[in-house]
């Protein structure tokens, strides 16, 4: 970090570097085809402290990436995905806490995944890479956290899809998280997350530039059906109401009165199209439809007869669970759900659902409300890694703040 | 109609053929391009009265044709799209009364739209068919109903954006119908509806089977295109819940415990293939273009200087609303809206919100409350078009059975 900071750093981490950690010892994969070696893309801010009590790990969802913070450069235009939250003073207070947070294997920012180079071929993996579990990241996460010598994570957090890592970890390796951060998540994707994604899906696979999966051989990558896959996949992250009122029926250009002639385009359909297009330069088709396939395949329960409390009763850390009302991608009653039986089993739980109309990408933005419950939550969890902190698994409260 | 019906025509209006009527003065067109010569397919059930007081226009929505009722041939498996409300004794009782259903222009199911030949080039018309309003519809609908020698409609009557059709009626023609029944519908799109029709004409226009709309002269179909557009928009027809109870999470194929390689397959990603896929091979892609332009343009006050009670102040008939509580298409607040705009406009309207899981589809379903709200509105039609019934305009009750 420099001394003379330009304004834009102030209150960031500052400039970041991103790591890579190159693991050569397999890693067994829920699929059963081990993955020989591999590399994880990950950055941290603040200091690990002396008996590393403080470290906190952040989840990232479907189109995240380990870079959550800070910037890279003086010259990057925007900070990490989780500005708001990750740093100095911050809900997640990097002064305090040691946090971690990695590019998920599969990825394709820097961490191993179907465009990586597979060492057996000397092509890219495409297609072939080995499908993932929410429990695989889980374990390769867990094999990040032994390279840093950690035992036990302050918290696990995460949203959306890093939700459901979260709680996958409360269930895998109890003892090692005191706390577990749900927000905008749900316990298994409906029959109407699970058909948005395979549309998503079908627009790319469908693309004649997708051959199977092995564009990179073909020096070409399936733009149009990654556009379309990100744009019906945006559409789910706004709300209703939110998209009204950024966008309501204003015209970008044209003129109604000669319809179609008219060269009529809404806000809407641009704004569409150019996070659609923005989009299909720079993620991977393979890992788009990998990270999809896991959030269908994720069902906390399945394992359990079904049965979320039978899951639960296994975790014992504490669970703060945030929903946004206007999330209709993983509405609040979805969150109420995992709270109902993290209840039921008789786990510490704080919920908050909030007001808001920012729809599911509501977890990544400044909302008081939620800052203010997630900072005196964090707060909690940063008084028990202090000096005299209790740092202690099995606290009994239950508070619904709902 | 044949007198040894096999029983599937009981109860229905039995066999039907589809008629053309062609029509060769220029229709003017709100785009400025006006069509020269036209077909425009329809089916007629009922018999027309002496004094032509009990004719019925029924509109139809996206992908919807002039096949309502009834079967083409004993050997057809379905009936007409709304056979459940068209027919002797049903809803929409042709024992009494006269119904009209056409194809709207610019459709793919025998009127003359994109796939049609263009005279002047003898290829089909493909991109280069005119743009079409709701208003276009309504004036060629007027066509028909001169053909017929019928001065006012008993009601017109519509669901989606076959009561955006229904309402452009009441504004345009106030003295010709008595009765506008408009379903599932909304004055006006907003950035989300817009937004899911722009994925849908992407994922068509992006197939490089388009061929820039002309794909008839490179003989072939934007079939994955026009399949995922399907999709997406078949999601948006249905509840979360519907899909939820329909669906669930139950597999067509595969082993969770094997992941992607498992070959899971959800029944829900069986299902929209399916959907997708028979849709790609009967509708034309041209003509889903033009009707979401038609239904994304449709503003019903725009040129009531944006204020619907000003537009609505313009309507003789009276109105009945319906809606269902899962559609969220064009959830019950957008028929509020019509309604409260009709209360604002002194225009008497009954609206009935009605409770169904069935999504935006419920308007076809045979939902009781549904059956039994519509059959008591359209009694009181009947009731009008009788000898000694009045046939009357304006009467003032206003009764909102929400």
């Amino acid at each position: 970090m420099k001394n003379n900071q330009p304004s834009k750093l102030k209150g960031s981490v500052g400039i970041v570097t991103p790591q890579i950690a190159h693991f050569t010892d397999p890693l067994p994969l829920s699929c059963g085809r081990p993955l020989a070696a591999y590399d994880i893309a990950y950055e941290t801010y603040g200091q690990l402290n002396a008996d590393k009590s403080n470290a906190i790990l952040i989840c990232h969802a479907l189109s995240g990436h380990h870079h959550a913070a800070g910037y890279h450069s003086e010259d990057e235009k925007r900070p990490g995905w989780w500005d708001q939250y990750i740093g100095p003073g911050k809900v997640i207070d990097t002064n305090h806490f040691f946090v971690l947070s990695i590019n998920n294997l599969g990825g394709c920012h820097g961490s191993t995944g179907p465009s990586s180079i597979d060492p057996t071929t000397g092509k890219p993996y495409g297609p072939d890479f080995p499908s993932l579990r929410c429990r695989d990241w889980v374990d390769s996460q867990r094999r990040m956290m032994q390279l840093f010598g950690i035992s036990q994570w302050a918290a696990v957090i995460g949203g959306s899809l890093g939700g459901m890592q979260a709680m996958r970890w409360a269930l895998e390796y109890p003892d090692e998280l005191r706390h577990c951060v749900v927000i905008a998540s749900a316990m298994v994707l409906n029959a109407q997350n699970i058909a948005f994604n395979e549309v998503a899906r079908t627009a790319i696979t469908s693309d004649p530039h997708f051959y199977g999966g092995r564009y990179a051989e073909h020096d070409t990558l399936p733009r149009h059906g990654l556009a379309v896959a990100r744009m019906v996949g945006h559409i789910t992250y706004l709300s209703e109401d939110g998209m009204g009122e950024k966008f309501g029926r204003e015209l970008k250009a044209g003129d109604f009165s000669l319809g179609q002639d008219g060269g009529v385009e809404f806000q809407v359909e641009s704004y569409l199209h150019h996070q659609g297009s923005a989009f299909a330069e720079v993620f991977d088709a393979n890992t788009y439809l990998l990270m999809t396939k896991a959030l269908d395949y994720f069902d906390l329960a399945r394992e359990y007869d079904n049965d979320p409390a039978r899951a639960f009763s296994h975790a014992k850390c504490q669970f703060f669970v945030v929903s946004f009302t206007s999330d209709w991608r993983f509405a609040p009653k979805r969150s109420r759900e995992i709270v109902d039986a993290l209840v039921a089993a008789n786990k510490p739980v704080s919920y908050v659902e909030v007001e808001a109309n920012h729809g599911h990408d509501a977890f990544l933005l400044p909302i008081p409300r939620y800052q203010k419950a997630f900072a005196a939550y964090m707060h909690r969890v940063k008084a028990e890694c202090e000096p005299g902190g209790a740092v202690q698994q099995e606290t009994a409260e239950v508070n619904h703040a709902g």
